[in-house]
């Protein structure tokens, strides 16, 4: 299968976007009850969910037709089920959305999904409007609301899903441990840009993840290595395969094998996700060229060229990281510290490991086999050099 | 019944804290199982949610009470169902810290609780560390996230609370409407203090909204009545009443009394709050004295004062209003305008009115009356003018 008709199979991402649409419609009612002028705060967050590759969900429902979910498809009650499912997978990309536009904020990212930012787009209406005060603060404050918007109304959704009890009370176990790693990782992630840049140091977290590269001694990579695994491994791959688990009710060992194919996936995935934020095409990643160098990312990238960098290197990956006013010839500078150090060799062998470990976990693990092919393929979509 | 007693009946607020004890403690377990250096985050969650009235627990409760919810108490199936009602109490009171923690990066506040807020106690931490960057962006993205959590945590609660599965459904319809249409009020607020400061001009916002004062002309007066009704009326009273007569199944003509006794009591409350917020004693409020003034809120008393002034009373609004360094000189010519223009007056008229309102819809509601006595005494609690 292509990576794209890996995405659509079941019309997954039309059917995620039709639960969207109509959780969105609802919620606008809500609001514009409350005050016509709240329109913004529901529109800028369809403008977000509009598109995108909707892994989350993919893996949230094919790891329940994995465990044997939607095996008598065709029937209205299976057909019942599988909506129900497909509505629990759109509570993840709400989810994710609050997360983006809050991560946002934090970063003081401009740009999200080849779009200005959801705070971009709450200080443009402030400026538009010739409001008094600080627009970037207005800005700041309309985001944060829209994703407490979107925290709420995952709940709601995968509350409101259709999903039996029993499948509801196993759902939410794994959606409150994903929630709160989630922004654990992300505290991790912001401690990681405000710690001095070093490399070499001894690891004070040694503490065990479930993740593959625990055991790692120099702390910066540790660091990135442990912000990998809750931000992405986990809550992009892993939690959702898990999720689709526990609505299907599987067994111990498909919940082991989950993890052994999701864990070392989703840790390819983000570290393929952060060489294209150093070398990717904007067209492809939604971002200016060199955005997560211009943001001081410490990515594990940064931190293997780090450990690798001469003197001079190092130096100039302190002068470089992390500056806002980064131009075209820092981010060659950084590249070419990225690629003469061998980081990104170093990086794409352990994508290609990653990938490796995960089909393997893949073929040994008791899937059923109508959705072995779709898993098979979600590697490959979650890694590709192309979007 | 003091006003005390009345929260303390039934050892509310000791049950209520011992609830959130519980889930911080369980959440501290899962955080540190990230990493140990998150800590941080459910330690400043412990401070704020230490102590405090617990207004909205003690109007579930009673909703609850009043319903003919734990009318056989001392059976070892009503304490239990008694228990879990104060769990989704304390669910209410870790979504009221998530809001306040969000609020005051938003209103980017000094103090809370007389402690410095959240966002503050990260900026410590970080100058405190000597960590790079921005110390303040540093504590505005730790505030961000607490407030995810608390978020997060207070649905978990809610959902493990421990009720039956009919009661949470019903308990979820008003905990989602509370959510969406708190979210909808803070952002009108953000709207009401980013116009400027006119008075008199036509209502363009004239949609029902259930609280009495929906028919102003007044825009600035229109706005600030309007955000009141959702941010603090049904917010705080009624939402939390409703709750607790969801929880217990009551009659409509219940659900329809509380209503008619909260939106007058909710919106006498946030009166008081804004006379506390001009006038108040720091000792009392945890607030700096003229704190509210300072951060430019556009309270009803605000509005009144502007409707009624002379020119130069409206200029030296208009001058000093939302001044961040503004002094104690100008928080005196702020009160003096207040009150010369009678504007506090007027307030005062209008809590007392919503006092009385509120007190005749409880005496004609078909409560139980065991429960009678500590509504009427929660009047008393919530609009006192010390606390």
């Amino acid at each position: 299968m292509t990576p794209t008709s890996v995405l659509d199979a079941d019309r997954l991402r039309a059917r995620v976007q039709q639960a969207l649409d109509d959780v969105l419609a609802h919620q606008r009612t809500v609001l514009t009850e409350v005050d016509p002028d709240c329109a913004p705060l529901v529109e800028s967050v369809s403008r977000l969910v509009a598109g995108g590759k909707r892994l989350r969900p993919a893996f949230c429902y094919w790891g329940w037709r994995g465990a044997g979910g939607g095996a008598d498809g065709g029937s209205s009650s299976a057909d019942a089920e599988s909506d129900a499912v497909v509505r629990a997978a759109a509570a993840l990309e709400l989810f994710q959305a609050a997360a983006l536009i809050h991560d946002d904020v934090m970063d003081a990212s401009d740009t999200r999904r080849g779009m200005p930012a959801v705070h971009r787009q709450f200080a443009a209406l402030h400026r538009g409007s010739g409001w008094q005060g600080d627009a970037e603060h207005f800005g700041a404050a309309g985001a944060i609301l829209a994703g407490d918007l979107c925290l709420s109304w995952s709940d709601e959704v995968l509350n409101g899903a259709g999903l039996t009890d029993d499948a509801l009370v196993r759902a939410k176990a794994v959606f409150d441990r994903m929630r709160t790693q989630l922004m654990g990782g992300q505290y991790l992630d912001m401690l990681a840009q405000a710690m001095p840049v070093v490399a070499g140091a001894r690891s004070a977290t040694d503490g065990a993840t479930g993740c593959e590269h625990g055991g790692e001694t120099d702390e910066a990579l540790a660091r990135a290595l442990r912000v990998i695994c809750f931000k992405s491994a986990k809550y992009t791959v892993e939690h959702p395969l898990l999720l689709g688990a526990a609505l299907a009710g599987a067994s111990p060992e498909l919940v082991a094998a989950y993890s052994s194919y999701g864990l070392p996936l989703g840790e390819a995935f983000q570290l393929r996700d952060d060489v294209l934020g150093v070398f990717g095409d904007p067209a492809q990643t939604g971002k200016p060229a060199g955005d997560d160098l211009r943001e001081g990312k410490r990515t594990v990238l940064v931190a293997l060229a780090l450990q690798r960098a001469t003197p001079a290197q190092a130096d100039a990956v302190r002068r470089l990281l992390g500056d806002p006013g980064l131009g075209e010839s820092g981010v060659v500078t950084l590249r070419e510290v990225v690629v003469d150090t061998g980081a990104l060799d170093r990086v794409e062998a352990m994508i290609d490991d990653g990938v490796r470990r995960s089909r393997e976990a893949l073929a040994a693990a008791p899937v059923e086999e109508s959705a072995r092919a779709v898993l098979e393929g979600l590697v490959e979509a979650a890694t590709a050099r192309a979007a």
